[in-house]
């Protein structure tokens, strides 16, 4: 599709997410990784020699030997990059690439909440990029701030949207058995999760309940106007590597008139016509399991290379009005994955 | 208490559970564990060399060199057995033993359904005995068959009755974290487990959505009137041990005026005075716990001996009235010692 | 290579090992999966429906369709089959198939043992495939048996040989830590191993004593002799779902002038010409890693696509002459990849 | 024994090893544990606010509420003190305690290697406290630092000695299998140890193949001669959280006439008089199982409250002269209870 490959960076690129970034940049057909760079006590020294690769695979050849740069739009020099910066660091350093004209697609929830920066989602919010008009009007940025969401709203609110287009969602009860890639490296000390759950996350039952709100949300002038479903949740932590798998329950205004319709709704879910063909859109966009004990994280978390939605389980609820399992990768669809896509998305837009 | 020991007898004593009262009678202080049967070719055989021991600690020394027996009431010759049997088994057996006059603590749902066989919680519904004198009516048994509730509906019905108590329930949504070895031995393949956890246990939600509106139910002269109570659940099985954790979501008829109203709630609820003081008596009934994080399965499930119900992140919901966390120790206070709480129960009551 | 593809079937296809021959087979170059067999309860059923799936990916889309024969030369018809069957079962059926003029690729250990049976690793013996034209004299069948080496020789072999080739072996003490994969399914039960490790593996220790030294024997008249080495072994079972690690401690009769010799000794060896270039032929043949905590199972255990033999740690010993690690895919390697790499070599040796 | 009891504070009361001392402590019938220390950001704090308690069961009572106080001598006032300090600090702050006459039982390393400091085990050397005085001479110190050996030599140690004492041994060969406790907390992150082991433990297989010669060496007018056998290591991480098995091939000089002499020899060695009838005696000191699957981390590793050294599959090997297994609680045994029983000796021989 495109003539020539954009030169991209990875900001934090030694991280458990700037590795997925690495790893799914390697090969990629439209963007060319040009750029690493990390913290101050890495930049001089090769990729290879600095980076405690974690992935399974190793690190790809071409990376190995790239010399790591500071986090600075001087050092970088391209017009695209990916941050995994920790939200701390995401709050100053992402702004300076904006407004030295680059493109900044982030997996930090820095920026989530701000009025004028898209929680994108190809699938469910495409629309949501013309926010970045009036961002760039706000801030007088020449570049721009385009986030995904936090990795357990990201599958989830996926579902939700399939149910929502047919069946209008009113209010969700969603409970999280999360992997452990999602909490970074070193992450959970393995004492806390060898024989153990922890039903607790920091902050993650806050994001849960707010962003599949915006991302649903509706565009208006003043910003996105949030989806009126609510929202209640449970996050845990369980000993898998890798895999959100979520627990839903929900009700819904317009009574679908079986469960089969329900199964047919989510199984024939398409992303809308402009996040479709891209080389990340997810193949199938939801797969609908019939299997009753999937999806499981171990087995199917990879399914459409690790883009894909996994459901399963669809079934009524005694209840409200429906129950049903959602499986999807934290780390490539959650993360790394998802902000590349949603970056293929603002080429095709033509906002890069 | 009593003058002299009861002599008691388990019921497939071999397994998961079975190990379990084992265990547990070893140093009972009102039962003399006298006799201990399995299946046929284990008859004649030493407890110690036949069965694969699987708990930490070892076989208590006066049960290793016991000689199996059969599972009939002749053999066995006690007026009270624990049983540990299959669910397909227990159907036939247990009333070969009631018929015989013995009385029958069951952990095996066979006759949970019946309208004249009490599910006993001791600090639920210890009036449901009295349906004792209608089984016997009903079936012309001397002795009885009293159940204890499945391993998952223990706890959480334990922590839903001092909410009910209090508040009076109207929903319960109950996602559960459930442990290994409440699927038995050899139960869990590890291949299906590790690094992975399994959404669906064959017809637990059934008997989870069911029996705690049994046990919270009323007494009639047409046996139990459930409680009214709607309930929605989602159970799945993680790679833990011992455990069981469950996510509640709670709505109320008679709205708390604070949070700090319910964490009183939980935290002050009393067994009733007939089930307080007896060997098994759980210290605390009710351990809430302040750290946000817990309560954990390895961290925690040992409270009171396993037979307390932990309860943890007592907090307000967006959706409905509350949300909890409650955790209970599956083989300890949701099986055997369940089980042999119950029988202390019914001695105290003159049943035994 | 070959005109048309040579048609093959699968013995016992529904279990651990069984899956991964349909999983590798489907999508061959040289071999078209034509038929799959299966115990009497299956037989008549689609594989799709009467397998429970184990591995990450899903069945392949052809073989879900295909109708499950009975484990009969008549059934399956095909001039090659491979073979999962258990060893109680295999010592029966695979002479049926060699009979009927059939070869057979087993990964069963029925045979290893037999005078006139290779016990083959194309990286080490593919010369004792002469054997196969005795094996037909002695017992007069049109077909043959061959047989791979139990998944926990077949890696330390093939490391062993290296060693072997430059240094000429003494002693070697070795301590397995296996994965949970070798056990086949269901296997190991989860409440066994979590939070655990098993001492002990029925029968290991003995396979794993005397194999590497009939597969690197010597082809006689009357047999292969045994290579003189000794050879002491530890087996433990980890919680680990694929790739065994072993920890050698070795001792050899033309020391090295220095461990970099050994080191380059291991990363230079190469598959003998015969077995060079064959589609299954792994590459790297031995991959040395200079990282002091490799290899690890996660991590490293698709290297090659799991074909790869893996070693690290190569240091100088106390006591000995050097101390590594071995790494290997069990169920890849170590068993269905290693019988298919072994068919390919037969297949250019003109036994097939 | 003692009139009154002796007030004894913990170093680093925070840490893993920290929370055991405190742990086996707060009922102690020889020791009042009065004070705990912490680093300076924990000072002033109660230990119950400022502790992760990592350990089931909670934190004793009576420790809760102590007021940390800051890792000096004047601070802490006792004249007996457990560390559990980092070796890193160990090295300055334990000689401040010994030079203001306070006793140091201490489970870092850091002296390990002086040639008057002895490494002890009781059951092992109770005479290589005689270094005490050479120590107090040397140093001109009025206390004294007295080590215990690192976690993984300490159960093999007492094996060892248990053959050596019998049959004088030649030449050992021993790997391990080491559980998560003993890399502290927070140690080994999750996502290194889920589905995997970790062949490489730091600087493990130095100490590991020079303690055990000192503990069992003679004692000199110059210091300990070390016993002369030859021991070769490797060192593996495994996802258990406390016990760490050990694989042992041994060679000796006296050949045993059987292997069940040599089951003998192990199950009925004896602690030296002077080690035995203390509060922590291990009792039994070697427990020999017979079953060929024992003994295993999360079944035996509590044998004797954690003190025990548990060995199994004693059996022949076919190159040196005998195999077998060794299990020990590594932080129980193996630090924070090894470390109390040393002090226990000590009291006994009039050091404290």
């Amino acid at each position: 599709m495109l003539n020539k490959k954009i030169r991209v960076g990875v900001l934090a690129s030694n991280g458990s997410v700037g590795q997925r970034f690495v790893q799914l940049l390697a090969d990629h057909p439209w963007f060319d990784l040009a750029v690493v760079s990390g913290s101050e006590r890495r930049v001089g020294k090769k990729y290879g020699d600095t980076c405690k690769w974690l992935l399974p695979g190793g690190i790809p050849e071409k990376v190995r030997e790239m010399v790591m740069v500071p986090s600075t739009p001087e050092a970088l020099d391209v017009p695209l990059v990916f941050s995994a910066l920790p939200k701390a660091i995401a709050v100053d350093q992402e702004p300076e690439f904006a407004k030295a004209g680059i493109a900044v697609c982030t997996n930090a929830g820095a920026y989530r909440r701000e009025k004028d920066v898209p929680v994108l989602l190809p699938e469910v919010n495409p629309d949501h990029t013309a926010l970045i008009k009036k961002q760039q009007a706000n801030r007088g940025w020449g570049g721009f701030i385009v986030t995904n969401p936090n990795c357990t709203s990201t599958g989830t609110t996926i579902a939700l949207r399939a149910l929502d287009k047919s069946f209008t969602l009113d209010k969700v009860f969603a409970v999280s058995l999360q992997a452990l890639s999602g909490a970074g490296y070193p992450g959970v000390p393995s004492m806390d999760i060898i024989d153990n759950v922890i039903p607790f996350i920091s902050g993650e039952e806050e994001k849960f309940e707010w962003e599949p709100r915006k991302i649903m949300g509706t565009l208006t002038d003043s910003g996105v106007k949030m989806a009126e479903f609510k929202m209640s949740t449970h996050t845990n932590r369980v000993p898998v590597t890798d895999g959100h798998l979520v627990c839903l329950t929900v009700e819904v205004r317009n009574k679908p008139s079986s469960i089969e319709e329900v199964i047919r709704a989510m199984g024939e879910f398409k992303t809308p016509e402009i996040s479709s063909g891209l080389p990340s859109t997810p193949s199938p966009v939801i797969k609908v399991m019939e299997d009753e004990s999937r999806p499981q994280p171990r087995l199917d978390r990879m399914t459409g290379n690790g883009m894909s939605t996994v459901a399963g389980r669809i079934r009524t609820d005694p209840v409200l009005d429906m129950r049903l399992l959602v499986l999807s990768h934290n780390t490539i669809r959650g993360a790394a994955g998802g902000s590349i896509y949603n970056a293929e998305l603002l080429v095709k837009q033509g906002f890069i």
